[in-house]
C-alpha cells in the first residue's frame, strides 16, 4: 500500500492575530507526510530541498516512514521559503515573501524503488512537475489525487488543463474552482471540471467544510467547529493528507469510502490549525484522532427514523 | 399540536439577477405557515395586515389550517411593504424600501381560541410584540423559538435581551450571532448566547447549512448544493416553518429530534428558493419533501465501518 507524495519541502515564516513564528518546517510534502503516515507508513517522497534544510527533520519524516530517496539536496542553493501574515478573520492572509531558491529549476526524478507504488499524491507544485512525476511512473497508480491553486490558473492553465486529464481526483478551494470553471454555483462548477479530466472532485471551503463530487452524487463534510483557529497554515495539505492515508490504508477507491476519507482528512485538518505549522500534527496519537473522528460522526448523525 | 406564528405579513417586491417581481405576498408568518402547514394544520396565527392584504391569499392560507382570527385588519392603512435588490452573488441585498404601514403601531390580541397552544413560534418582529404575546399566554409553551435580526441588536436591545430570557430556541444567521454575543469564533458566540437564555441556538449559515448549539452538544446541517438560488428571500423563515412543523407534528422537543427538525427546516428551504417568494412553496407535495429529505441523508451519511 505504498504512496508516493509529491510536493515541497519548505520553511515558512508565519504571523497571525495570536502570534508569530521564526522559519518552521513546512511546505505541502511535509503537511501531507505529517498526516497520512497515521494510517500508512510506506510514504515515498519526491521533492527538493537546499543545505539548510534540517537533518533533524529529515529523520523525523523517516522515523513516520517517509523515504527521502526521492528528495533532492541541492549543496549550493537554500530551500522554498515563504512568508505570510493573517488577518483577523484568519481566512485572507497576505503573502510577505516567497523565495523560489530550489523549486525553481526543479526536475523531479522518481527512484526506481519508488516504481510499482499503488497511490499518489500530486501536492500543490508547478503542473509541469505533477506530469512529469506521472509519465516517469511505469504503472498507472490505482488512484492519482492531486492539489492545485490559482496561481497556475493564471500563469500556465495549458500545463494544468493537460495534467487534469491525467488525474483521478482533484482537490481546490471554493473560489479556485470557481475560477477554473467560470461557474459560480459550485454544483455547475462541479460539472465542467469533471469533463476537464478528474471523476471526482473535491471542494475546500475552510470553515465551512468540503463537498466530494462524482457523476451526479454529492457529499458534504462538515468542518469540526473550533474555539480558536490559530493558524490555517497547511490544513489544506493536512486534508488531504488524511483524505489519500486513509484510501491507502484501506485501497479501496469507491466513492462510499472516498466520502469516509472526506471526514478522516476533516479531522487531521481540524487538528493541524490548533497550533502553528506542524506542531500539533507531530504530537496527536492515534486515540485522539479516533476520538476526533466520533466528534465529526456527533456533528453530522441524526435519527432518520424520527422523520 | 396547536402552534402559534407571529410575524409579519407582507407585500414584497424582489430584484434578483434573474429577473424582478410586482408586489407578490411575503412576510415572516407567511413564509413559516407555508413550511410548517406541511407537517401540521393547526396553526394559529398573530399578525395585522392593511386594506390591500388579498382575500385569496387569506383564503390560500385558512386552506392550509391557518386560523387568522388573531390577524388585525386595518381598514384605513396599507400593509407592510418591503422592497430590495439582491447581488450577484446572493448573499448580499440592498433594501431599496422599507414601509411599516400598519406593523408601525401593532399591539397583537391572542384570541382566546388560541390559548392553550403548545408551541409558539415567534419570526422576525420587534422584541416588545414578541414579549406582548409571551405575556398574553395563560399557560407556557413546551417549546418557544424566536428569529431576530441585527436591527434590533441596534435599536432596542434592551427588549431583545429580555425576551431572550422568556424563550427556547433563538434562530439567528453567523452575522448576527457575532453581533449579540461580541464573540468571532461561533463556538465561543454560542456559550454566550446561550447564557442569555435560550437553552437552544441555531446559527444559520446560508448556502454554508446551520449548526445547532445545545449545552456542550453540537450539530452541522449542510444546506443542499444547489444549481441556482433564484430568489432567497423567505428561506430563514421557511427554515424556522420546517423546524418548528416537525417539532409540532412529533411533539418531541428533546436534542435528537431538533437535529432531525434541521434538516427538515433546511429541506423546506432548499425549496423556497427555487423560485421567487412562496410560489414553490406553494407547489410541493408530501412526496417531493420526502424526496428532498432523502437527498440531505444522502449528502452527509457517510460509513463509520469503513474507518
Amino acid at each position: 500500500m505504498s504512496l508516493i507524495v509529491v510536493g515541497s519541502m519548505a520553511y515558512d515564516a508565519i504571523e497571525t492575530p495570536f502570534g508569530k513564528t521564526d522559519k518552521i518546517i513546512g511546505g505541502s510534502a511535509v503537511y501531507v507526510d505529517y498526516a497520512a503516515s497515521n494510517f500508512i507508513r510506506d510514504i515515498n517522497q519526491v521533492s527538493i530541498v537546499g543545505y539548510d534544510f534540517a537533518k533533524e527533520e529529515m529523520e523525523s519524516l523517516k522515523k513516520r516512514g517517509v523515504s527521502l530517496e526521492g528528495v533532492e539536496i541541492v549543496p549550493d542553493k537554500k530551500s522554498f521559503f515563504w512568508s505570510g501574515k493573517y488577518h483577523l478573520d484568519m481566512n485572507t492572509r497576505d503573502t510577505l515573501v516567497t523565495e523560489l531558491n530550489v523549486l525553481a529549476d526543479f526536475k523531479p526524478v522518481v527512484p526506481e524503488s519508488y516504481q510499482g507504488s499503488e497511490f499518489l499524491m500530486l501536492g500543490n507544485l508547478m503542473p509541469r512537475i505533477q506530469i512529469d512525476v506521472i509519465q516517469q511512473l511505469k504503472n498507472r497508480p490505482k488512484l492519482i489525487v492531486m492539489d492545485t491553486m490559482n496561481f497556475w490558473m493564471e500563469t500556465t492553465m495549458d500545463d494544468l488543463k493537460k495534467v487534469l486529464k491525467m488525474v483521478d481526483v482533484l482537490l481546490v478551494n471554493d473560489s479556485e474552482a470557481r475560477q477554473l470553471s467560470g461557474e459560480f454555483s459550485l454544483v455547475k462548477a462541479a460539472r465542467e471540471i469533471m469533463k476537464m479530466g478528474p471523476a471526482y472532485l473535491i471542494v475546500k471551503k475552510g470553515e465551512h467544510g468540503a463537498l466530494l463530487f462524482h457523476q451526479q452524487n454529492v457529499f458534504f463534510a462538515p468542518a469540526l467547529p473550533l474555539e480558536e483557529v490559530f493558524d490555517p497554515t497547511g490544513a489544506g495539505d493536512t486534508f488531504a493528507g488524511g483524505f489519500i492515508g486513509h484510501i491507502a490504508k484501506t485501497k479501496d477507491i469507491y466513492f462510499e469510502n472516498m466520502k469516509t476519507a472526506i471526514i478522516v482528512g476533516s479531522a487531521m485538518a481540524s487538528f493541524c490549525v490548533e497550533k502553528f505549522g506542524t506542531e500539533r500534527l507531530r504530537e496527536i496519537t492515534k486515540s485522539d484522532i479516533e476520538e476526533r473522528i466520533k466528534q465529526f460522526v456527533q456533528l453530522v448523525n441524526f435519527d432518520i427514523a424520527l422523520i
